[in-house]
Formats: structure tokens, C-alpha cells, sequence
């Protein structure tokens, strides 16, 4: 017997571009007679939140987002309705899964064609351009829903779904294999602590760049090899030459990309090295374009994932290769838990509670 | 019967970092029985000149170039003698030989061991960190020295090894293949009119960017499948997109690179798109690190290429794919040259005849 | 306004596993109405005839086919009616499209996400799972019929859906690059002669094996460089050294594969040569294991290609630089190009009008 | 001060090809002074004992094995002597290193410079065209000569040098990445248990397949996830498809090849899988050649590895990721190991101490 839908529930709105959040009750539920055929109806468990939620909120990417908007895009949920006329047979009522920020791409044009459906120009992409996991009931899209594999909980599954993908793209585009030397600025936050757990599931051997005696206890618990503080460190660049054998890393996963982040990575890598680029700041590449030419250096834009790297990043994570860092909160809390990220405050990631 | 080697010789020599050329007549040529194992001595035929002669002449990059210094490093000769105890086999007195940029390398590091023999840190560089082309006689390296294909000309091969093996080392590392289109800026010029060649020989659609009616013929004749003028063009971005569909290219062939030519090739190329940076300024990457990511784009640094590169780029042009636009003069007339590459009065590549 | 639709088409049908195919006046036509979403009708133009439609007919491989069936995988023709709650918005009714073996795939599993739709274990075969393209009314799918290039006829393109496809496919996994020696057995056959025009266009030296003087004319016509009689020659191997400067091919396209075939290959090949199995005999391997180790051989079957490998292979096409040899016949003559294709008498493709 | 260099050493002498190995003590030492440009001098510590040391002996292979000729390839003494005029000065003496298989190349043809050098038509083979390990001081060759990582100890590196590094070749050639399923047949043997600790570490998960508790325990304890027992299993394809999910694996390493067993990879891998031929049978691959196409099945013959490869392998045992099962025995032994590795009675690897 399919569960019986509410007409309202609760959700978290930004009424316009660069309002505050107003977590509503009364919210209207897409009934399952109203979904469009390849599009689900997804009751939600639990949702993590993104430093990218506080762009979609605030309006300053290039892009602008939907107004007014639900957002959210790392949430788990089940399955409780399907469009009629869906060809997609794989997905049934009942499901468990994980709604990413690519919510669609078309599955038909060159760039889905080539497995880069995050580049579709027809993408939807959750809590930006439809309505994300901010809410109890999501519409999302039978072709891109990313099954959870058993051995995961929900909670466990939410920032793999965003935080763990991309990292994990990442990884993948950045030319290295095992034994390589792999460079993480910014190692104990919330990209970059799971970016330690996939590249030393894959055999790289990870330098982590951050500050504080908890981050340095934690990256190498999670199986860094080097650590550098970089408030103690007096030459960065001279520090990790000497962490890495004197050659400088392979790459560089460079999630907090700023300006000199990039001069900077140039410096540390060695000849071939590549810099994948992961923070989306609105800002210009630093790289000096002598070094990057005769160092033969590469720098990769690395765009989320496609669905077979979120379900690739899942089940090294059900396999227990990879565990977020998270606190759970409530949706009730949301306001408060942008207000921490937009000062800074939170380590980590924030998972919020869906059933209540 | 070995040839007989004179003890003196004509040679341009740069006497001090930013000091005006002299050719010499009376320089001396570094005797067979002084050769070390590995090292061979070739009589010059022919050499081109390159704009990196004038950084080498003037100083002006990162890396300081020997002092005195004699420059060139796309010459063409006869191997006339090989240093006692050379262990190489595979060249012989009598071969017609190629010397490029990259003159030596250890074959064992890292970097050689993986195919990026002009990333070594032991490399030699003609013309910059050992005497180059521009004398009679030189001393190269058997290992690295290049064997010239019978059915091509000296002086069609001279500027081969290096402009030639510049541009196609950068198709190579383009992530192109048939079909795809390719942007070259500077298309006209002494890289661009190569690279369109190589591009058009693998099956790729050129996109020629540059200015006047004798340079739109003339890259029309060698390939290319559109044309831009960039002083008629009042979008060049848009043009470039109406050129390819209105997708924009799959890559681009930066080889005068400036720092905004990074930025517009962000927005010409379609996702994934890749740059391959060729030119060497000292200056900052200017593309937007949003767009670098949320379009997947990779930059890649191509520098000049390897052994393998430099034969495949011959090959190419012996079977008749690829011809370089060049004129002749004398050694002589490498002052009048170098004023005018520093003028930018000279298009196509000049070669010189080393024999007189 | 619509086409009208009428009832009832000309269709071969073959009736049962075995029997001879039957030309039919009044074969029903799926209406509009009855279209599933994603299923789309198209109205014939021209097929090829392709071998494997033998094979359909007389069920002799391993995977049986449906029954009654209408065979033919090489068409082209206009999209007249799309199934309702279709959710891809790319086809339009009146598109010109091509349907090719491939008729359908989930777009979901695995395969399907890494691009190897072909792959798919849902995928729906034309004219051997599901009814082909000798009827004048085909049903096919929307994600999976291929857009036809303007300024290409249909009659040329339409051997390209399959041969074509089959040989480009091939030679994109064939790990070969501009001025690699790769060696066609069989150029002068239905797949030979696309793969030579294929070869050449992206700048690969062709070495065409085959028989006869007019084949010779045509395989050096069509850009091979180097061309083996193997009724002629004495010693194949020792030829295929002699004509690739005694180093052996980097790559074999093997269509018509025997077991002694691949042996073969093995020896004619350099070492970390590259053998593409095309053809399907239900045979075993012949080649020996000590030499695919020693010499680090590659042995890789290709079948057909994806959706992408098909709208290149027709772009490449399109833009002139391959060209399917075929003559017209109409679907009345069906029956005799099946018994010229099962004695060997036919050279070439054929390809059926279908408008009559 | 360079230790001296005795006239005479033991050796164990193959004295004609299928002739019994005699171990001598007056076999003489090649001194330094007589050493060739590139040649060095290394004394033994130890050397592990192959499969292929048999066939060295045996001369069963289709290429002659030198005679007479002192066996082994898998070797870690101290470089005593260098020769004169030896251009690479990276290697010095005192250093600690291996000597392998590939003995020398000319890193100078299309093979060496494409990374290649195994496949180099100049390549020397140790203990098979130049004298190998079993013997007190071994004449080997300064670009090949690999150094031993500090940490690693030198009966530990010395089956790493061959064994180790075909297999880590052999998975590195496989297309497989983290995740990934690979089955290992032959798991818990000299080869298998190496490739079951190299997948491990590289994140790919184990399919092991073997017989007898004592192996089980092993492979499980070496990071195998699923064990199959040929012997009690009745259907080991379906078994396969059962640990895996039901879609069969992504890889097989196929080292004990027979015909047979290439026949069931195919069986039991999934479409697009790959089987890494490493054994050197002189038979014939066994896959039907329909489904290797319509499973766009590749097999890679991989032989040994190059230079980068050994390094790598090495620096992996000596981070602890790979450990050696073997027994300590010496060279006076090395009759009676030839005679257990006829009679296939040993399991793991041999190894001689050299220095008694």
C-alpha cells in the first residue's frame, strides 16, 4: 500500500534572492497525480547543508538561482510516488535515495552523451534552479536519484551526496595513482576531510594542510601521512617540498580556491603536476602562466560529479572507507546553522533531521 | 673517412646577459677527441631563429641563461664525430641529425622514466643553458639529437623541431580527436600556421583566428575551416560560437598567451574544453576560477615535447602534411633578424643558412 | 500538419528462426496513438543491408532472435509521430533520423553511465530483438534514433549507422594516433573501405590488404598508403613488416576475424600493438599467449559503437571525408541480396530504396 | 675506500641449454677495470627464485635462452664498481639495488622512449640473454639497476622486483579503478598473493580464487573480499556473478594462463571487463571471439614492467602495503628449489641467500 501523502508540510523558503530563510509548516505538497512523467515525489529523511546553500540564498554566483527558492541538494529520502509515464524502470516506490545537486540533465546531449551530465545545458540543479532538500516532500527526477546502498545510513549517505562526490570527482580527474603524492589544503574541513579518507582509500599518500591540534588529530587519523599547519608553517611551499621527498605533491586539490592558492600550488607541485580546482570564487586564477607552461603543470576544473561518480563515492563510503564528520540538527535550526556558516563558525558538516 | 674539423669557426655569440650579438669568425670548435661519452659534434646546415632566442639574448625570464652564450635550438646538420665510450648506438657519424630546445636529459629521473624528458631537472637547453645552433659546429647529445627523415629538407625541418613540435606537443595534449573543433589565435603566425596544419591533419576543424587578408588566405590554403579577422570581429566570443555551432570549440591553442587571452577562451570553448597553454610570459592566468569549474575546463601547459614528439612532428611533415612558411638568410644577418622578431616585423619563420 | 499514417506498409518479414524472408503488402503500422512514451515512428527514406541481417535470419549466434521478426539496422528516414509523455524534447516530429542496431538502451545502468550503451543489458537490437528497418513504418526510440547532418543524403548515410559506426568505433579504441601504421585486412570490403576513409581522415597510415586490381584502385583511391594482394603475396607478415619500415602496425582492424586471423595479427603487429576484433564468429582466439605477453599485445572487441561514436561517424561524413561505395536496390529485391550476401557475390553495400 | 673485489665467486651455471645447474666456487668475477661504459658491478645479498628460471633452464620457450648462463632475475645486492666513462651518474657505489628481469634497453627506440623499454628489440634479460643473479657478483647496468628503498629490507624487495612488479604491471594495465571488482585466480600462489595486496592498496575489491584452508586464510588476511575454492565450487562462473553482484567483475589477472582459463574470464567478467594476460604459455587464448566483441571484452597481454613501474611497486612494500610470503634458503639449495618448483611442491617465493 503506497503511504498517504500530507497536502502540506514543512519547509525552509527564501522568498526572494537575498532574503532570510522562513521555515514554513504549511508548505503545499506536489500531489503524485501532478508529477510530470520522469519525476518522483521523494519523502525526505535527512538533508545536509552546503556552503553552497548560502549562494543560492544570497545571489552572488553569475547564475542566478530561482526565486523563490527551497534550497538544499546533499538529502536523503524514500521514494513515495513516481510520475505516470515514466519510461525509467529502475527506480521504484519504496526506494531509498539520495537527491545530489544535479537533480536532471536531458541524458541526450553531447556533454550527457560523454558522461559530463553535469555540464548539460538543460541541468536542474537542486536548491538552486528547482526547489531543493529543504523541505519533507521533494520533487526530484527518476533519472538521476542516486539509489543508497544498504550498509549505509542516512545519515551517513546525506554529504556524500554533494561534499563526498566532489571531492571524490576530484580525485578521480587529477591524474594520480597509488603512490602518488596528493596535497589538501584545507584538510580538516568539510570538503577537504573526506577528500583525505577517498585519496587514501585509493593509495595516494596525503600531505593535509590545516591549522589546530584537533584538525591535525583528526586528517591523521583518517590516514594522512603529512601534516603542515599552516599558521605555524613558515614557508608552505618549502614545507611541503620537503614533506613530499623534495619533488613537490602530484596534485592539489584546491577546494578553498583563492587567488594565491593557485600561485601558490604551482610552486608546490612538481613538473606534470595537477591542480584541481573545486571552490567555485568568483575570482581570477593566479597561476603564473610562465611556471604552468615549463613545469608542464595542469589545472582542472572539477564540477561536482556525474551519477556514476556519486554512486561510485557511496559505495566507498558504504564499504566504510569514508566517513563524514557531521552534527545532526533540525530543520527548525536551519537559520541558525547558515548564520554559523556565513561567520565561519561551523567544522564540519551539518546534517539536519527531515521527520519532525 | 672521417670529415676534417677546423679549429675555428663563424658563431654568434651573446658576450653578457642583454648584450648586442657578435658573430665571430674565429670561434673555437671543440675538437672529437675532447667530446665526452654521450655528446657528438654536428656541422650546421641550416638553423631557424625563435622568438625565445630574443629572452635568451635579453634575460628576461625566470631562469637566467649561460653567460656568454652562443643561442638556437632548431638547427639541422651531419654528426661528424662521437665522444669516445659512447654507450647510444643508435646514432651514427654521417646522420643527419635535428637539434632541438631540449639537448640533453638523464633518461632516469622520474620525469624521463615518465615520457617528460623536458620536465627533467638535469635538462640542457640549447642556445640557453648550453651553446646553441647559431655556429658552424656544435656540441649536442647523442640521446637527444634527432634524426632527420630522408625525404625532408633541412631547412623544412628546422623550424619543425622546435615551432613545429611546440604546436603539435600542444594538440597532443589538447584532449581532441577527429571532428572536434580546435581555436587557434594567431593562426597566421610562426606557431599558429604549424598548428593549423597538425590540427587539420588529424582530422580536426580549425577555428583561424587572425588579421588581414594575407594571413585569412593563407591559413584557408593550409586547413583551416573558418576564419576570423580579430579587427573586424566586434565579438569575438560570439563569432567563435556561431564558428562551431553555437557550442564553442573543444579546445584552444593559446600561444601568445596574454593574461585576458585565458579569460576570453574561457567563455569561447564549450564545457570541457580544454586550453593548452603555449606561450611563456611572465604574467598571471587570467581566467575566472567560477567558470573554470562550473564549465569543467581543464589548462594545460605544454612544454615544447619530448624525443618521441619531435619524430612524430618530423614524420608528419616528411609525408607532406605540414610545411613551414620560412625565408633564408645568412648568419650574418641575425642582428637585422633578432631587431626584427623584437620589432614584430617578421611573419613566418626565418631560417639560416650555416654553411656560408 | 501531420503526415498521414497509413495502416498498412510494405515490411520483409521473416516469419520464423530459418525461413525465408517474406516481402508483404499489408503489414500493420503501429498508429500514433498506440506509441509508447519514449517510442517514436518514422517513415522510411532507404536501409542498408547489412551481414549481419543473415544472421537474424538464420539465428546462428549465441543469443537468439525474436521471431517473427522484420530485420534491417541501416536506416534512415522522417520522424512522423512520437509517443506521448515522451520527456525528451530533442527529436521533432519531421527530424530526419537514422536507426541504427542499437535501437534502445535504459540510459541508467552502469554501462549506460560510463557511455557503453551498447553494453546495456536492456538494450533492444533493430532487426533482431525488436522489429528492424525493412518495413516502411519503423517504431524506434527517441534516445536512441541519431540525427541525420543537412548537407548529408540519406542514402549515403545510411550504411554509416552500422559499417561506418562499427569502424569508427573501432578505430577510436584502436589506441592509435596521427602517423600510426594500422592495418586493414579485408579494405576493399563493405567495412574495410569505411575504415580505410576513416584511417585516413585522422591521419593514420593505412596498410589495405585485400584482392584484385579493382580493389587496389579503390583502397588507394580512398587514401591507404600501402596496399598487400593476399592472393598474390608469399609471405603476408613479412610483407606487412617490409611496407611499415620493418617495425610491424600499431594497430589491426580485423572484420572478417578467423581464428588464424588473430594469430596472425599477432605477429604483424610491433609490440604493444592493438588488435580490434569487429567481426563475430562464433570462434575462439587463435592468437598464442606467450607473444600477446611478451610483446604487450592489446586484444580488444569492439561492438558497434554509442550514441556519440554515431553522430561523429556521420559528421565525418557529412563533412565529405568518407563516402559509402553501395548500390540501390528496392525492398522487393531483398530476397536476392540476401542470397548474393550468403554466396559472397556481393562487393559493396546495398542499400534499399524504400519509398516504393 | 672500494671494498675489494675477489677473482672468483660461487655461481650456480646452467652449463648447456636442459643440462642440470651446477653450483660452482671458482666461477670467475668480471673486474671493474674490464667493466664496459654503462655497466656496473653489484654484489649479491640475495635473489628470489621464478617460475621462469625453469624455462631458462628448460629452453622451452620459442626465444633461446643464452648458454651457458647463470639463471635468476629478482635480485638486491650493493653496487662494488662502476665503469668507467658511465654517463648516468645516478647511481652510485655503495648504493643498495635490485637487479630485474629487463637487465638493460637502449632508451632510444620507439618502445624505450614510449616508456616501453620491455618491449625494447635491444632489451636484455637477466638470467636469460646476459648471466643473471645466482651468482656472488653480478654484472649489471646502471640505467636499469633499480634502486631498494631505505625502509624496505633486501630479502623483502627481492620477489618484488619480478613477481611483485608484473603484478602491480600487470593491475596498472587492468582499466580498473577504486571499487572496482578483480578476480584473482590463483590467489593464494607465488604471483596471486602479491596481486591480491597490490589491489587491496589501489581500493579495488577481491574476487580470490584458490583451494585449501591454509590459502583461504591468507588472501582473506591479505585483503581479499570474497573467497571462492575451486575445488569445492561446481560452478565457479556463476560463483564469480554471485560476488559480484551479479554482474561478474571488472578485471581478471589471469597468471596460471591456459585456454581454458581465458575462456571463462569471459564468462564471468562484465561487459567492457578486462583480463590482464601475465603467464607465458605457449597456447592458444581460448576466448570466443563473439562475446569478447559483443562484451567489448579487452584482453592486455602485460609482460614484467618498465623502469617507473619497479619503483613504484617497490615504494609500495616499502610503505607496508605489500608484504612477500617467502622461505630463506641458499644458493647451495637452489637444485633442490628447481626440483620442488618442477614438481610444483612450492608454495610462495624461494629466496637464496647469496652471501654464504
Amino acid at each position: 500500500m503506497a503511504p498517504s501523502i500530507p497536502n502540506v508540510q514543512k519547509a525552509a523558503v527564501i522568498p526572494a534572492v537575498g532574503a532570510a530563510i522562513e521555515v514554513r509548516d504549511n508548505h503545499p505538497v506536489k500531489q503524485p497525480k501532478d508529477l510530470a512523467p520522469g519525476e518522483c515525489l521523494v519523502k525526505m529523511e535527512c538533508t545536509g547543508v552546503c556552503h553552497t546553500d548560502l549562494h543560492a540564498k544570497k545571489g552572488d554566483w553569475p547564475i542566478p538561482p530561482m526565486s523563490p527558492l527551497i534550497g538544499g541538494h546533499e538529502g536523503v529520502g524514500e521514494v513515495v510516488a513516481i510520475g505516470a509515464s515514466t519510461t525509467n524502470q529502475n527506480i521504484k516506490i519504496g526506494d531509498r535515495v539520495g537527491i545530489k545537486w544535479l537533480a536532471d540533465s536531458c541524458l541526450d546531449c553531447e556533454m550527457c552523451r560523454k558522461g559530463y551530465e553535469q555540464n548539460c545545458s538543460k541541468a536542474k540543479l537542486s536548491g538552486y534552479t528547482v526547489d531543493g532538500t529543504f523541505s519533507q516532500y521533494v520533487v526530484s527526477y527518476v533519472n538521476h536519484v542516486t539509489p543508497i546502498p544498504k550498509s549505509l545510513g542516512s545519515t551517513d549517505a546525506a554529504s556524500i551526496l554533494c561534499a563526498g562526490v566532489t571531492v571524490y570527482g576530484a580525485i578521480k580527474r587529477s591524474n594520480t595513482h597509488i603512490g602518488d603524492w596528493i596535497i589538501i589544503p584545507g584538510a580538516g574541513g568539510g570538503l577537504g576531510h573526506l577528500a583525505v579518507q577517498y585519496a587514501n582509500a585509493m593509495g595516494l599518500r596525503v600531505v593535509a594542510i590545516d591549522t589546530g591540534e584537533e584538525k591535525k588529530k583528526l586528517v591523521l587519523k583518517l590516514g594522512a601521512e603529512k601534516w603542515i599547519d599552516f599558521k605555524e608553517s613558515k614557508d608552505i611551499v618549502k614545507d611541503i617540498l620537503a614533506a613530499t621527498g623534495g619533488e613537490g605533491g602530484h596534485a592539489a586539490i584546491v577546494t578553498a580556491a583563492s587567488t594565491s592558492g593557485y600561485a601558490q600550488a604551482v610552486d608546490y607541485l612538481r613538473p606534470t603536476g595537477t591542480i584541481v580546482c573545486v571552490g567555485l570564487p568568483n575570482d581570477a586564477l593566479g597561476a603564473n602562466i610562465f611556471w604552468v607552461v615549463f613545469k608542464s603543470i595542469r589545472i582542472v576544473g572539477s564540477y561536482v560529479g556525474n551519477r556514476q561518480d556519486a554512486i561510485e563515492a557511496l559505495d566507498i563510503a558504504a564499504a566504510g572507507k569514508v566517513k563524514v564528520q557531521f552534527e545532526m540538527r533540525k530543520l527548525a535550526d536551519l537559520k541558525s546553522v547558515y548564520e554559523g556558516l556565513e561567520e565561519g563558525k561551523i567544522a564540519g558538516r551539518m546534517v539536519l533531521d527531515m521527520r519532525t
